[in-house]
């Protein structure tokens, strides 16, 4: 390879002795051209011999639907160590509005040589989309993972919060202080985990309050604006308390109760979900059901792991336990109710 | 290639025929088991003919140095559509503790063939880090870009919110409203744009306050705990208002601000700094002075793929001017003032 010694050598800047020296990992080379000289193999296209892989890890794909609701940034970054730690490197691909799509970052994940793909609440997360492009990419072999959404038609381990439970918390501790009338401000009616969840804030309903209580929801986006949207709707139908499906919807009911001179949680209490950053920050701080980032993470890049080392996780859906962080947007009802 | 079709036909689970058919990019095979066809040649690490090139455009690495402060995943976000449209998709690779560093980034993405490395506030923007590694891989020939911070010896676009313009809205903004006790709660001393943030403040009171007026500043990291500590500190020193380097920074002055009783604005004053999405949901909602975050997206993508087409960016740092967001973390100094 003799031309390409000289190109490899040319490209990093040092002799053709030196090229052949990092090659075959022999001493007395300065660390700053060898590292020159493997980056000049990767820039070339050459692949490095095996005894020069670099030591920071396999590359694996994490899909997100996108940076704004803060949950997303958070999963990220309690991933990384705990990807890091057994030896691979998330990358990640952040989808938005005129950017790319699921599919497209599938595309490119592969094509960048990825072990596997992790999806946090992706198209499996929404009931009307078909699993077919995720069991082709099984059949051909590709290790997967999916966060907060289940689709039993697909060889995979899957990770998500007890929605269930969750609204019991909430459900529970609003009555608890004397709430009757509780509403809750939902996702879209096609996602997997809002199904889960309207599901979940009925029975707690009827188990806390009574047969006869009533049990009003509202779909919107999990955005602010969506919550601001059903936030107006479930006051006008008299809720005292009102159960979000994620701290950015809980925002929007808190934007929505001072426009309208309500005051919180004297006369309107609201419990967020996620305990991502926000929580802790907006007025009042969010009393939240605290989805355990750390715990899953962890649980996530052990069983996703193995799969990419051969051993494949249980088919199962793995459920994740809820806690309620109770701060300062839920109170006792007020004597106006 | 006999054995070659006989291996795609079995991973993509299609005839030999239809891979044929699909290499050669005839008409007459269902998208579906086209797709299989590419990704079976991909995960066999076979490369794609040119013309069946994904359409999803080239990879592109964006190294970010954590995902908790807001501004990030903001960054993150405005990028994407804007490297969409111009043929590029950006990989995010999010630095964390115990996660990769880095270094450890540039090395995975030259490995997943990434066209050019986008720097976001990395270690350029730390004043004390050698730039050794970044001009070895400019010599190499990849194109990088680095926004907020400026290394003079690195060839490369650099792009940066204007510090001292920023310093000198904020500044005035109090002034205006009567405070003649202004403090920084600055980022770490090492930092470029801390550096900047600190002599554009000192001029600003000089020239707003008069020679004379002390112009206390406080270094901290840039998170809500250093704004905590910072706060204490100013708060102790008589200022009645507050400039933060990050709006995450004036988020721990707001909590300090109530730890100790006091009321924002009637007794303290906090203008942040970002305008990131935290800073319209505190409380108060913060006055801040905005980075423009998109219009910088539009300019770093546009640049920067212009890099990576060959079509050199001038070698110069782009300065973009911040705007002052007024909301109701700033008032008139109060009567105990």
């Amino acid at each position: 390879m003799g031309a390409t010694l000289a190109d490899i050598a040319a490209h990093a800047r040092v002799s053709e002795a030196t090229v052949s020296r990092v090659l075959n990992d022999r001493p007395g080379v300065a660390q700053s051209k060898r590292q020159a000289v493997l980056t000049a193999l990767d820039l070339l296209g050459y692949e490095r011999p095996t005894r020069l892989r670099r030591r920071s890890g396999k590359p694996v794909g994490v899909i997100l639907p996108e940076l704004i609701n803060p949950v997303f940034p958070a999963f990220a970054q309690a991933l990384g160590p705990n990807f890091a730690r057994r030896g691979f490197s998330p990358l990640i691909g952040a989808q938005s509005e005129g950017g790319l799509d699921e599919d497209e970052y599938i595309d490119i994940f592969i094509e960048a040589g990825v072990s596997g793909i992790l999806f946090v609440s992706g198209r499996h997360s929404d009931a009307t989309f078909s699993t077919k492009r995720y069991r082709e990419l099984r059949e051909l072999g590709l290790p997967l993972a999916f966060v907060n959404g289940f689709r039993a038609d697909v060889d995979a381990p899957f990770f998500s919060i007890d929605d269930s439970s969750a609204m019991a918390l909430a459900v529970r501790h609003l009555a608890s202080m004397g709430h009757r009338r509780v509403g809750l401000a939902n996702g879209p009616d096609s996602s997997v985990s809002a199904q889960r969840r309207a599901k979940g804030f009925r029975d707690a309903v009827r188990e806390t309050l009574g047969a006869d209580a009533e049990a009003p929801i509202e779909a919107s986006l999990y955005s602010d604006d969506g919550g601001q949207g059903s936030a107006r709707t479930l006051i006008a139908r008299g809720c005292t308390g009102i159960v979000c499906a994620s701290d950015l919807i809980a925002v929007g009911v808190l934007d929505e109760a001072r426009r309208q001179g309500l005051k919180v949680p004297a006369d309107l209490s609201v419990v967020g979900m996620d305990d991502s950053p926000i929580a802790r920050h907006s007025w009042p701080p969010l009393t939240t059901v605290r989805q355990p980032v750390s715990a899953m993470s962890i649980a996530i890049a052990d069983a996703f792991v193995g799969e990419m080392n051969h051993v494949p996780a249980s088919r199962t859906e793995y459920l994740f336990q809820p806690e309620l962080v109770v701060r300062e947007s839920t109170g006792a009802v007020g004597p106006s109710a």
